[in-house]
């Protein structure tokens, strides 16, 4: 790029990329606000080197494909509908979709960068990321992704909702490898809308346990003890769970979804054939 | 790392190292507290890729290493101090020091976050964040670099302070070169200790300024701005910004130091040689 280019303000007509990492919580408690940016969830989570890329190109009307198939993605339309702008939203991940990594939040979020800088329309980052939570938070498909996946690192989500209301901290920690195993999918609605008294007691508890002494391990430990209280686990996660522990590692159940993650080797120590990334030690981005 | 490993906690025999991006502050107005956590600077910035490397080793005395000579880093020191530790502290960066680029507070963050690492000590980042601020601010070396290290990006500092009391948000852009020049070094202490009615009022502007429209190329002209009105400029900076203007290129002056950073490739385009570098993305971290 020329010294000249750079002068020159947004809106391009060239495609704009953005790149969010995954995101998988450990455990969480449910805070409902009528206000959608005020409404969220605080907990713990890893964001994760796999992540979802999302493509932006100007287009008559919105249209939004996942890996090259056409899909339907609330959060993301929303996302578009609260900028004001029509898009064709091209969106590719590794990442399984409704198993816990966070895909529609961090498509949302990718959506609302890119489109900020495909249509000049100078929103500050924060402002991007309450647009993108609020469409999430909506669409039912999520309470605290977004505001994790903007973050990056290990998110510890201390108040709900979007950067205005919301607070976030994290724990500091070295390139930690990560394996995941996903066996299948569990909408987040369907948890989210139901009675979340007992989980979200179990959440809290276990959030103010990891800041008495806030480190990976422990995290790990809490999360286990979350899932378990909250009645979240099915009988494959809880054997994946149940085989790491036996070889000495580290693992949790993600949520919300059917997926075992692992810190080091934990998973291929197992026996398992895990998928393996890292912890992303930075937030969502434009590419 | 095998899965075994995982589950001890810190503290390490190790070395253990961090990373942190350089920053370049265009524009700032300083806001001074008795209670160094509370104080601190409202203003703009620019993350590097050019950053500070910390290395800590287990020592029985406090010991600071900068580019393998010996050295005073009160901010350092002060940090260590703050959470109870002896260490020694190697530091690498390929930034000027006392230029406006950070090096001081970028030392004190990763000293922090190494010194949690190395000795177990389970703060979350939010406090040694603050650690290092607070070390920043009593050694009257910075105000607002260590947060904004923190971040990465470009950090809008809208409220000052620690993470506690501060509050940021950034400029969503995309991978941006930068070009600088350094003619000398200014010690900050002697301008923020000084009379900054003038300077704070031409840095209030510029932010509320860059908020109504904030975007890459408003921030280095408010950059410019604010060192004209807030008489900083010398006359090599001078001479450095009206020629990369001259070829219709962005630039501005570091503060504070006698530093001229461009986007793009401003600075060559005008005949100087410049250090290349680009907007870092991510906020310091373990590495």
């Amino acid at each position: 790029m020329t010294a000249e280019e750079y002068r020159r303000e947004p809106p391009t007509d060239d495609p704009v990329q953005a790149f969010v990492p995954g995101h998988v919580t450990g455990f969480f408690s449910v805070h409902p606000h009528g206000d959608p940016r005020r409404a969220g969830s605080r907990g713990a989570g890893l964001a994760l080197t796999e992540g979802v890329m999302v493509e932006l190109h100007r287009a008559d009307e919105t249209a939004v494909v996942l890996d090259g198939e056409k899909a339907e993605i609330d959060a993301v339309t929303r996302t578009l509908d609260r900028l004001g702008v029509e898009a064709r939203v091209a969106i590719k991940t590794p990442l399984p979709v409704s198993a816990g990594f966070g895909v529609s939040g961090g498509a949302a979020l990718g959506t609302a960068l890119a489109a900020n800088a495909l249509f000049g329309l100078t929103h500050t980052e924060n402002e991007l990321i309450g647009t993108a939570h609020a469409a999430e938070v909506e669409a039912d498909t999520g309470l605290g992704d977004v505001v994790a996946q903007a973050r990056g690192g290990v998110p510890l989500r201390l108040e709900p909702g979007a950067p205005e209301q919301g607070k976030l901290d994290g724990i500091s920690v070295s390139n930690t490898r990560v394996e995941y195993v996903s066996f299948g999918d569990r909408p987040t609605g369907e948890i989210i809308g139901g009675n979340v008294k007992k989980l979200s007691q179990a959440g809290e508890r276990a959030l103010s346990q990891l800041l008495e002494k806030p480190t990976l391990p422990r995290f790990m430990a809490l999360s286990r003890r979350f899932a378990r209280e909250a009645d979240l686990l099915t009988p494959q996660v809880e054997t994946a769970i149940e085989a790491v522990r036996d070889v000495e590692g580290e693992a949790a159940m993600a949520m919300l979804g059917e997926t075992v993650f692992a810190l080091g080797s934990g998973l291929s120590d197992a026996g398992y054939e895990p998928t393996v990334c890292e912890i992303h030690p930075a937030g969502a981005r434009l590419s």
